[in-house]
């Protein structure tokens, strides 16, 4: 639900009052497109805002969605594998997913449109949580504005979704810690997650049952089912340097999600126009900025710096203070012969080999980048590579650092119709009329 | 200087009449990180619009820049590699730089601010051209709104840029055949390029003259020396799907500088506000649509195609129809078993192999991109890296297409805080509070 959230504001039937159900993934097996959480809004008129696959499944729970604005009761819907049908409502990718679907605002303590309104008020960049109860007997929602701190048993708003009141203090009890032991890690975290908790033993099992598959026996009670989604503030990315690159990549990290930080120490480089649009722009010198950042607490592990200066005296104890620090990601920008003396400069001032092999350098994934447009995809390509490999997973795409040869590519460059070779000849005894080696 | 065009209008010194200087890159060799034609604008204030390198040569040039302004001169900088002093003005990256810095609106028939600013006016997706003489004679400019029917030798502007009033009949007639010979191709190809051209011979070289060396020998007079930037209209990108995923490619590929269509055959889900950020939105079926824009001459080679529909009974006819235009790029999203499907219904549908060898799917470079914003960083990287392939270099990013493994990373996503395994574990005999397999 919280990927709405950036939209749900200016959608025109929630604006205008319109009854809608929450279509939400609450069971994804296979190689399906999106996570567990993911959800579409459908109004009664039809209107849709999101979506729940690449599109294969859509009108069918669009149908689901206005049975249930119809008769006021939620409903699963599971979509498999179709083998028979290529054509008709399947998941061809070979997926799994089960929707949960609920009319908004009409149970008593359920989740409601206005809630949902507030929240995405919100802003993209700050913590956020919700806890949905998906199973047959419930559809309510806690909203927690402050996952971080927000303790699970002292919240009488989760008492009641849980059902606690029903059940003797010392089994409510039980149940209430069993669930503050699920919960917290996934809010503390910002991540999504299935709890299933049986109320009589405390907890039944972490894991989803999945479809086919039934817990409700009798010595099975059935499972109370809660979907967490926790959003931690947004992680900040750090440029520095006010040039044509700084300017590409603002806004294609602000993209990925990022809060952006451009910081240059040439107030008349700073301060122009096309760096309105990052979060913050600061002028000081880049290690100064990064130093006292750290010191107010206000850099941690998923801060990524991205080192476009191209200015040694500005690049080296800029790098030295961040290869210090735990960051998610430490990039410079540079040419070969840059990356080869920027090396030698860090080693002479003390910074150790496993540090240094932390660095990015050259900066970005070897894609043959040319325009700043393009440099700023290679940048934010490897990015995303190098997070997926933090994760432990292994990812084929070879950046700039662990490869040899040019940096930026040749031919026409996208859109810009400019062009420029890395190596022109310089020779000038050519026929006449032979284009400029920079064409 | 038609990089500095989008944010030309909007800056302040130039709309509040300020005397500026225009600085740009002439000469350029090693790996430096700007082609030729790069600008940036200098305000008698000091204030600056955009960058000639990471920032290393910048602060020298501003200087210069506002010299110029003070006596009204063209002058000539040159930047080289520094060993002595690293930390002395001077490119580190081992490139070499040329800058041509010229005061705007003083020399009579020159560069005028106005002129600059009307053709900012244009739109960025629109072609156009600019040839300035950038020699020690002349600081003159020919503005070309339609580069692609412009012909060189009908422009009594361009006649009088090259001082042919001053030639012999004969002399101007040779003189001007040379120059569309080397004008017209770049203009037509939307590329960038310095022309040299001998007043009395025709022309004298089109190679460059490295810094140091000179033409102006006894034998050689000083050539006219012209600086041709051309823009064709933007590229057209093609996004089928009104998913996430296509709501994410729409602005990254803007970033790149495409104009970009979303269509989508399902009103509902075309018509999303999400979308209206698109250059244009069609509601039709994608083969369809695709078949009509290429009969009406509305799609080249350099038009790219993503099929993110991700549903068979779109994906399959629109790509029977892409594979057989040319186009830069066609890419399909989906898991490898849709990938398989999608394969063999191709074949199926009468689609040779060649043509199929073409088709990017799984589209996107191999990155373990999770989210909508991260796989959209894995398309337009591969679309950078595809662009720097069929310039005939080579680049080492691996497409998804080329390697096996899952298409999804695992662990948390970027500044969205929510998680995804592509194979949960379906197993419920697990211990009590155990995360689910989703988390």
């Amino acid at each position: 639900m919280l990927d709405l959230m950036p939209s749900l504001k200016e959608w025109q039937p929630a604006a205008t009052g319109q009854r809608c159900a929450l279509a939400t993934v609450v069971w994804a097996g296979g190689s399906v497109p999106r996570p567990l959480g993911t959800s579409m809004l459908v109004s009664e008129a039809g209107d849709v805002l999101g979506s729940l696959s690449g599109g294969c499944v859509e009108g069918a729970v669009v149908e689901a969605a206005l049975a249930a604005l119809h008769d006021g009761g939620t409903r699963r819907e599971f979509f498999g594998y179709s083998t028979e049908d290529a054509f008709a409502v399947g998941l061809t990718c070979g997926g799994e997913l089960e929707i949960h679907i609920e009319p908004l605002g009409t149970a008593p303590g359920g989740l409601r449109l206005e809630n949902l309104r507030v929240l995405a008020g919100q802003g993209p960049g700050s913590a956020l949580a919700l806890i949905r109860r998906v199973d047959a007997h419930g559809g309510g929602a806690v909203v927690i504005p402050d996952p971080a701190s927000f303790l699970v048993e002292h919240s009488a708003e989760l008492a009641v979704l849980l059902g606690l009141p029903e059940l003797s203090p010392r089994a409510a009890a039980r149940l209430m810690r069993a669930a503050a032991a699920q919960l917290e890690p996934l809010l503390r975290g910002g991540r999504t997650g299935l709890v299933r908790l049986a109320p009589a033993e405390g907890c039944l099992s972490g894991m989803g049952v999945p479809p086919g598959q039934t817990t409700n026996s009798a010595t099975s009670p059935e499972p109370i089912t809660l979907l967490v989604e926790s959003r931690l503030p947004l992680a900040r990315l750090l440029i520095f340097g006010a040039n044509d690159f700084g300017a590409a990549l603002l806004p294609a990290a602000q993209l990925l999600g990022y809060h952006v930080t451009l910081c240059d120490a040439r107030p008349a480089f700073a301060g122009q126009s096309r760096f309105a649009g990052a979060d913050q722009v600061v002028t000081a010198w880049p290690h100064r900025y990064l130093a006292e950042e750290a010191a107010a607490g206000r850099i941690d592990a998923r801060t990524v710096a991205c080192v476009l200066t191209h200015d040694p005296k500005f690049d080296i104890p800029l790098l030295q203070t961040a290869l210090g620090l735990d960051l998610a990601y430490v990039g410079a920008m540079g040419s070969r012969r840059s990356h080869r003396q920027r090396v030698d400069s860090l080693l002479a001032a003390g910074v150790g080999p496993e540090d240094l092999s932390r660095l990015h350098s050259p900066i970005g994934l070897d894609l043959g980048a040319v325009t700043p447009a393009e440099v700023a995809v290679s940048i934010t390509a490897e990015l995303v590579a190098s997070r997926t490999r933090s994760a432990g997973a292994s990812v084929q795409a070879a950046s700039l650092k662990d490869v040899a040869g040019p940096i930026h590519g040749t031919g026409p460059i996208h859109g810009a119709g400019t062009s420029h070779k890395a190596s022109p000849i310089h020779n000038v005894n050519t026929p006449q009329h032979q284009e400029t080696p920079w064409i």
